[in-house]
């Protein structure tokens, strides 16, 4: 048995997104049937629409950053009720029973943790994702979005925010911490207001000055060009970490150069090709290059508590479901500020 | 004013190594004279003698591996007395003012920690390393030797030892945890049985079998040959942590995939090309890439009480003044178990 919806999807590489109804399962006692009310249009849905991670799963429902109000609960959920501002992320299920889901950090799921779309769940079933009216998911993948956040401005919380918040928090980010942020896009400016809330001193390093004065906005205390070379020489160990959000190609010894003895570079942006880098680089001054991915489900629910203490939400043109493709386009340019959330309400309208 | 001491030199770039006579300065009331008992043959003394790091300043008398006696004080030096078994490192001196120093990470000085050999003072003259029967060094400098380690088998700790002791320490070596050791030469099997001794469970990861006889010796439970293209499929995701003691090219994401989740790589080897990695190889675990440079002089003391405690020495061939020469052709050649030690009371006799 199963439910109709609304959705909007890929029927083939390339896309266009197209209006689409899709079925969603009937309540399982663990579940928790959410109206979407905003989906945020991350960089990931275009390279999974365009098939550029692999071999992709079609028709396609893309959007793994979800805001809603409950609809309805299976019979053993008690931990929402009808009505409850709630977000959905990246994954929508994990063993649960393996060292990392144990840990909390279900991204790591020995077994696989199932992602929103473009996966196959442990039924065997295909996952769509948000670009939908409803979308069912089991309670123990669904956040809380506290009072004091629009639903509309937590949307990206759900994949942006985590994969900026969890490697700020892991790499001790804080007063009397130099952060540099990298890229001011989607992740990037979030990431600049999640360290500037968490009380540490930032700067952007952007190709250019062209976004500086929303970056200082944003809280940055600076905001530099990484496309004059006196940038690098300007801010020779600077930073405690640099956090970098951009996904092409970079001069990671020039990077590592602006490290503090014992900072971190971390990446959550990952470009398609090889870097290199000198090991001298790193030993000089005990220095690491590291990557994160994402961030488990109490870890999200700890981001979202965070953003709404310190009232904090992503920066966003909404749009019509009417509007998908072209945003696409723009994504794609680098052309939002910062982050387009699809107004659910408008899918299938 | 100073006295004539003797030692071995190398009097321009390539060597050859040979006896020669340097002055050691007088006594300054914080200076220590050290009657030197042994000192090991590092690497870098053969890239420094060759000038392979760059300009270097000749004659130059390598050596910072160093463990003797205390054969006469300065006025105020309270720290040590004459008979004390002591050793002296990579560094004699440093600014002992800024944030580095004041940490006990002198070795990241801003002013510019003075090396032992083929540097120069804050004083203006050049430094002159260990392969020498006496050294005058600031008592700061200088760490204690405690009975129960061979001074012979003390003096490579004071380079190998701590450039391995540190990294292990710092990334959480101990009970429970499974780190793999990259090559097995001086470095490498100092890191093994140092992390034993931690409590660590130890993997050799060595081009061949050819030493794994003496891995398992050491303590290592397992030996695995990189030269084996089964051996990256069979620890996929074995390890805490792998610390890199080689200085070739690796295939860094074939060892990034031997990686638990949050797991590092650390090197402390420095290739002289550039390494390439995809920074998905980083991402999809949390992991980490890093270096470590020596250690500083709290931390040296504290390795050489942790070696005392577990009866802990290098390996070494134990040579005399006149073998240094055919000894720096071996260790070019990989061809010493694991640290050739110089027998300093043959230098000038």
């Amino acid at each position: 048995m199963s439910t109709t919806t609304h959705a909007i999807a890929a029927a083939a590489p390339g896309g266009p997104l197209a209006p689409a109804t899709i079925e969603r399962r009937d309540l399982r006692p663990g579940d928790v049937l959410i109206d979407v009310a905003y989906v945020g249009i991350c960089h990931s849905d275009i390279h999974q629409v365009n098939q550029e991670w692999g071999t992709a799963i079609f028709p396609m429902v893309p959007g793994h950053e979800i805001a809603g109000v409950v609809a309805a609960v299976g019979a053993d959920v008690t931990k929402y009720q009808v009505g409850d501002r709630v977000g959905v992320g990246c994954m929508v299920d994990s063993c649960g029973e393996c060292e990392y889901c144990l840990a909390g950090t279900e991204q790591f799921c020995v077994k696989g943790a199932v992602l929103t779309y473009n996966a196959v769940g442990y039924d065997g079933e295909p996952t769509y994702g948000g670009y939908s009216r409803q979308i069912v998911v089991k309670d123990a993948f669904v956040c809380r979005i506290p009072e004091g956040i629009g639903l509309d401005v937590a949307a990206p919380l759900l994949c942006a925010g985590i994969t900026t918040y969890s490697p700020l928090r892991q790499w001790g980010t804080g007063p009397g911490k130099k952060v540099a942020v990298v890229g001011l896009g989607g992740l990037g400016h979030l990431a600049v207001k999640l360290a500037v809330a968490m009380g540490a001193e930032v700067t952007v390093l952007s190709q250019s000055l062209k976004k500086q004065e929303d970056g200082l906005r944003l809280g940055a205390k600076s905001y530099f060009a990484t496309g004059d070379p006196s940038t690098f020489d300007l801010l020779e160990h600077r930073f405690d970490l640099i956090l970098n959000t951009v996904s092409s190609d970079l001069p990671i010894d020039s990077y590592l150069s602006l490290l503090r003895v014992g900072g971190a570079m971390v990446n959550v942006g990952a470009p398609p090709n090889p870097q290199s880098y000198n090991v001298f680089s790193l030993i000089a001054g005990n220095n690491v290059l590291a990557g994160s991915s994402i961030g488990g489900i109490a870890e999200t629910q700890e981001l979202l508590d965070f953003c709404a203490q310190h009232g904090l939400g992503a920066e966003i043109e909404k749009i019509s479901a009417d509007q998908i493709n072209p945003a696409y386009e723009r994504v794609a340019n680098s052309d939002v500020r910062y982050r387009f959330v699809i107004d659910a309400s408008t899918i299938g309208a």
